[in-house]
């Protein structure tokens, strides 16, 4: 492999993808897509996306290895980040090239794509594709500014905000990974919430409101709709004052 | 105007724009182009593109009005964005049904264009197409992730950085609207800075490293960067320990 373009494609829209993304996907020789994600959704979108190009030939599929979440956390990890890196090659031809590897949202937010292929050996050149996020995805949905004027927001996960509750000083804490809805791990009182599931996709929902109010229901809505389609995703920004 | 769609086109390469993008931009009516931003090559790259989707005759140029910087930050402010807005619909045609504004990046992060449409009466539908960030614009010239594994990010501006100095907690800070380097009002001990300047464009320059031994390049680099250009648009990433 002389070089591994990983391509933004955005967060469940197909016109997420961007011209840039689009060139890649086809100057590649091949073009590397997981055979199963247990979201099932989610590896169809990256095929629909190169059926929709025409570049279908081109697609090698992998298995994504299982993690072993017995033994330590990061030990776990590296072990699995090894094995999708060993699974990326032996899905290869002998001679590829130029290979794409689609990558939901941007490959820079709370994703292990660029730590994986530095596993690779020898090294292939790396090339990033940015991509719309599920942050953007949720901000263009309910048609609001990140931030306030001038004023930080702080990017963090579900584990941090049940961990350590509002960040000292922020103004907005936008969320992502989250899967127990952390939110209510906070102190309503006073903050204002933009939840979005499925951003981008047919079956979005969007809820927003002081948090107090609509919190529980959230919580019904997200589990209602995690019933129906057998997983979630969900993101969300919170103001404080 | 019954709808008004700000459309994110990426920050500086054409090839940011995304098949939403180029979709709405396509179905307007009228797209609405500052005749001048000041900085050239930022209203050139709108015209280029809108050329180059063959959408040209659509176009409206208006004239951006100067802000009365001389009293209060607030209400000056104010006063520039009802006379933005009022700029937008002196420039429209009387029937002009869906409208198309090109925004820089994505019309959520450091934008005023959300908040002018807030100002339109008859209040139109406003849509928001996302657009590519100059963060990420940032962390794939780099080839790095925004975030560390689970940790979370600042998004902050070049005032609050000399205003605030470092933020208590962050691991990672990005610096938007920096005209004055403010990471050199940082203890750059134990920092690393991710720089870019022009990023996406011909002319992108990129630094990496320790703070304490990049610094003084990258106030180099950048003021003869802006002395051959006659301006200049820079962002980066710092982390610590
Ligand atoms: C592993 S992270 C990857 C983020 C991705 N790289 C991006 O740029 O958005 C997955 C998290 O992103 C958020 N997410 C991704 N796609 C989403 C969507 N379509 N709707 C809502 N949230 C989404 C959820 O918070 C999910 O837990
Ligand atoms: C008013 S904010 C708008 C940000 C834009 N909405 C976005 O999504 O990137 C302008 C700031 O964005 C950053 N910026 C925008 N385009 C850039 C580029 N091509 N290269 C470097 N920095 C850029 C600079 O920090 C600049 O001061």
């Amino acid at each position: 492999m002389r070089e591994l373009v990983l391509v933004g494609i955005g967060t469940g829209n197909p016109d997420h993808l961007t011209r840039a993304g689009e060139a890649a996907i086809r100057a590649a020789e091949v073009i590397l897509v997981p055979r199963k994600e247990g979201k099932g959704d989610l590896a169809d979108l990256r095929l629909a996306i190169c059926r929709d190009l025409g570049v279908e030939a081109k697609v090698r599929l992998f298995d994504l290895p299982v993690r072993d979440a017995s033994g330590d956390y990061r030990a776990g990890v590296d072990a699995w980040h090894d094995a999708i890196a060993a699974a990326w090659v032996a899905a290869l031809p002998p001679e590829a090239g130029t290979v794409a590897l689609l990558v939901w949202g941007d490959p820079s937010l709370y994703d292990s794509t660029l730590r994986i292929a530095d596993r690779l050996s020898p090294a292939p050149r790396i090339r990033v594709i940015p991509g719309i996020t599920a942050l953007q995805a949720l901000t263009a949905a309910h048609a609001i500014p990140l931030n306030r004027i001038n004023a930080t927001v702080l990017i963090t996960t579900g584990r941090q905000v049940r961990d350590h509750g509002w960040p000292e000083g922020a103004d907005r804490v936008a969320v992502l990974l989250d899967g127990e809805t952390s939110f209510l791990s906070l102190d309503p009182d006073g903050l204002t919430i933009w939840w979005g599931a499925f951003l981008g996709m047919e079956n979005e929902i969007l809820v927003h409101g002081p948090l107090s109010q609509v919190a529980e229901t959230i919580v019904r809505v997200r589990a209602e709709a995690r019933a129906a389609h057998g997983w979630i995703m969900d993101t969300y920004l919170l103001e404080r004052g």
